[in-house]
């Protein structure tokens, strides 16, 4: 029998839900791992907890997330809970000597997300922070193509996500546009953008950038007249420069009106340049420069088992991945790393970089000026 | 707990992998489902199926797939074998009392699917077999649309599947170019095209059809000199009449040079218009007639929740599904029908009037005539 | 001063002042060219042929085209009347020593149009017919790079040209669908799909076809309540086997809903495939076999200077020629092969091939059965 | 006879050919303008000039460009010279009270900008600048239904301009490179997306913007190994605030390797959005908010008659035009806004707005910080 790796989840939204999907998947797709046993699920709702385990196949649940701590089954805890919950949940797991994957952005600031770190790396816990989109195996191919040498030297980078979720004024104020969080679009969906970035190019060294709040004020309940003031941002504008010489441009923009997914790059070299969409994010753009001009252009990649670990999920060229075997080879790599003591990526240190750099976009906006990180 | 069906599976490749993983994401996806307990596997190589078993979570490994007949724990049987296979393990199933899901083609001839057919009929099990293309979303939705007359009086089809794993005439000699199976990419992947014709606009009433072999011999074994000639289509086309009145052209194609997955049609109505590619198979592309022309033109509809069943996978519009989802969707509704004595689409049944499309269109073919069905 | 040719042309329709346009950028384009000098104009209205004088720069108009023929500074004649007048014209024209430029098609039949062919090279005129679309530079590309092996041996073609301008059934009877023409879609822009094809892979020696009448009735006039049957294809398939080997097929389609210039084709050989849509014409999707699977797929060639003619139209890639820059290539063309003495394509000769393909596939309809040629 | 206006072209390059050619196009499609008649050029070359004068007809050549001012024949000059000679030739031409066509950047300061368009408007002539992108029919779309409302309050845009023409570090430093045209990249296809951006959205109050050499030096000439500093940006990347309260973002970059003409933008509003690739240029893509989720999505629409002064090129949709046609419309309006006294757009003081916030860019990169217009 193959061996197990017990596991809690907190929380039972979108993210709880995700989570515990992937951790059943990991199995399925990477046979040689260990086998996660949904031991645990927390909410705070009671019914929540319930339905959730029944759902999932959580052996209990609970809604004092803290019981989870003591139980020696659990080996791993995945917080799925409201940004403004991870800090003291994070430290707790890590106390209890657990393994800890947070989904992102894993804390309000930069310094919360460095205690968080530093308590993780002195009790030598394993760590994950949920960039599902990083995962996706044609972006592992763009960095490698990137780390390689194969772009040349990079010169340029673009970045944007932007959906349409928070795009209508009556959406009512709740905790999306709750400053605890820190930022609101460029700290949802922004350092989506800005991980990848820096998975791609690696450090940011500067940051220039404007925050926008486009829905000024929300109704504080649905339907309701009165309103409340919003003061995070729904667009944030970033123009970055990379420690290893270029600069780039990013945007986060939660009131793109239509989008559901523009999750986009470009990243341009003197040898050839990509482009990504998470639109179409079973294919990657590629143009190699110095071919014969009659032929050349931007190639169009599909995924397919040349590009690792597609093939654990269909042995088939272009039958594409979905967004939760993203979630799924995430939490495989998480899982493997406490296995075999590989390093994870990205862990809290890693996150801990974003958050700095989104924590210093909001600096550079407030005091309109460029920030040195 | 949830209720549990006995699950087993016979073949251990491609498709039996599939449907390992897709039984175990039933309950994930459909929280509501009987959850499928992986009783057995059955696989010719004892390693294959101890291997399978390890990985995908059976209780049991078998060499003997007829030992899965009389276990009462066994309620649903799975067959992924060549299609040659089929017809005698699905009999010995329905026999047993077993429902029985089988991978596509069901059978190398109509008349084979057709006893297949009568026999679960007459038995009362319930049959699934494996178009899983067809349980995507934005099909549902285009074949809703079709039905609902929001694209008016369909005027046009055209239909291609065409891929490029045989192209290589280096492809040694093996099962899928043995004429037992009845042809070749016209059985393989056409009737993928061709089920999914049915699926949005009924029965099929006269074929005229053009099969051709591109590589006509073989190596009798990878880099062997000796070769073997070639008897069934490397590509078939097809023109075809539908009962409800309009006409079209299916392609089959499994050489051709670039393509992974050209699963594509285009409807014409009077009312709109409907493209698909199975390489951006989240999309779903549509002209709505009778619009301002300055702002008229082709939408391309993202899959979203108003696309059940995407929502079970993930809440949030522009996410994707993968391909495993669209074989999870295919057992969940299996496993509805079971327990709920729903019908399944596609069944034996319509797994034969695919079969007998393309009989009729091997049959054209050879006769150089027009066949009606 | 530049030498000048002296032009006539007979109708002031669309394709009239595709002519007339077309003729007076041929010397800013292709500065070496002799310039066409617009001696006069034809058309049955007075009005109409004023009017285009006045619009096009002809310096005389008339109503009756056969004054053209004696006049000496007249060396060129464009037909561009409706099809069941071009025979008459054409042989006046050729007889009186012109070179000839007719509208495609030529002839409602490949036996008139053979009448033409054969008055053409008794009188040694050089003739031209207005095929514009393979003019297009990245097609000589597509062309340039079938001939030369770069796609291997060709295994398949898929083509198609589909419309949506007599989708509407209260469209009033008129001459398109007139059976003096032949044929409907097929005559009309199918030709131009079975030409490409021509153009590309040669001749074709087997057709297959069924033509279907979508719209089986129209009003006699625009609103009127009394209708006439419509005996011409609405769809015309063609399934097709060239001399070279490879088969294919051929849809024409004017009432496709929403489609404005569906005219597309694919074209798969063992060593590559290129993908062409005239709804981006200004591109060729390319794929190269042999290559790393990690970064090989189907490459969007833009056009440009590597792309001849193109630079003759702009000297920078990407900025794309327009469809009045097709038809510009196609009579500077036609104006060198007289300057010249070489040959020019389409001639006569060739449309008379098309010609045969078309009157091939309107039998195979009737007939029901595949037509030699 | 239609009445004709007389027009010199100074400069015989690029935009030299360009303008020639859409002179001499204008009444083709514009039957009802004032024809022009291509009375001289002027060249610093005289075998340059006579060239240019053979293919493009125009009646006589110069290398003088002072001694067309005196020619009463000239009622129009177009000046495509570099950058640094517009203003001479420019306030000479008003002076000698031609109207002016300059080509962008009208100057290489906001100052020169000023002074030559209160020249043209003490002077009272007619001036037009060569943003021929916005000429577009679908881009004079895009601005009616951002005017009229109907994408709502717009909320954001983003905009690029990059092509790869200075992609390669061995061109040699030349004109292009020149300080003293003000700027690199942004000077020369920057301020085309920065028009589009006022075009569709109107006045920019701030700009933040930071300019970036790629390439640091360059030959002093083909091949040597002599280089010199390059002190102009390779790419620019601009924050901008709009009067009327929305923000974007906008970059150009003419080192972006495997672009050609990527001139792209995306604009959002409350109640739709459109997106816009000149690499598409027949094409936008509009997403209206408020429809049925089920089929919502970004509509492709494609230019046709709907879309005025499209169908002065060709009566059918789908048909395209290309590059040439834009500028033949541009040339249009130019002269009809001479003949009728219309508003020319983008004119002299257009230019000059355009040209402050190019100047504006600089600044804000130099002293970084956001510089107020």
């Amino acid at each position: 029998m193959r061996r197990e790796i017990g596991v809690a989840v907190i929380g039972t939204g979108f993210m709880g839900k995700a989570h515990a999907l992937a951790y059943r998947a990991v199995p399925n797709a990477f046979p040689s791992s260990l086998r996660p046993r949904l031991v645990a699920v927390a909410d705070v709702s009671e019914a929540g907890a319930h339905q959730a385990a029944g759902h999932f196949g959580f052996e209990r649940a609970t809604t004092d997330w803290r019981t989870l701590l003591d139980d020696p089954h659990i080996h791993v805890v995945s917080i799925t809970t409201p940004c403004s919950l991870h800090r003291e949940m994070a430290l707790a797991a890590i106390a209890a000597g657990k393994h800890v994957h947070c989904e992102k952005p894993i804390a309000p600031s930069a310094a919360d997300a460095f205690d968080m770190l530093k308590a993780a790396e002195a009790a030598k816990v394993i760590t994950q922070v949920g960039y599902n989109y990083i995962k996706n195996p044609v972006l592992k191919l763009a960095r490698e193509m990137i780390a390689s040498g194969e772009l040349g030297e990079i010169t340029s980078f673009r970045g944007v996500h932007a959906e349409d979720y928070m795009a209508d004024p009556e959406i009512p104020y709740g905790w999306r546009v709750d400053p605890q969080n820190g930022a609101g679009a460029l700290a949802e969906i922004g350092n989506h953008i800005v991980g990848m970035s820096r998975y791609l190019l690696g450090a940011v060294t500067h940051v220039t950038a404007q925050l926008e709040t486009v829905n000024k004020t929300r109704p504080i309940a649905p339907g309701a007249s009165e309103r409340r003031e919003v003061k995070v941002d729904d667009i944030a504008r970033l123009m970055v420069t990379f420690e290893r010489g270029c600069s780039g441009s990013i945007e986060a923009n939660w009131a793109a009106t239509g989008r559901k997914m523009q999750l986009e790059f470009e990243v341009y070299g003197t040898k050839g340049a990509l482009c990504f969409s998470q639109e179409r994010f079973n294919e990657l753009q590629y143009f190699k420069a110095g071919g014969d001009p009659r032929t050349s252009g931007f190639t169009r990649i599909e995924a397919g088992p040349a590009h690792p670990p597609y093939e654990n999920f269909t042995v088939a060229g272009g039958h594409q991945l979905g967004f939760n075997d993203l979630k799924t080879i995430e939490m495989a790599e998480f899982i493997a790393a406490i296995e075999h003591g590989t390093p994870t990526f990205p862990d809290f240190r890693e996150a801990w970089e974003i958050q700095r750099i989104v924590d210093a976009a909001i600096r550079s906006s407030a005091e309109a000026q460029r920030v040195s990180l």
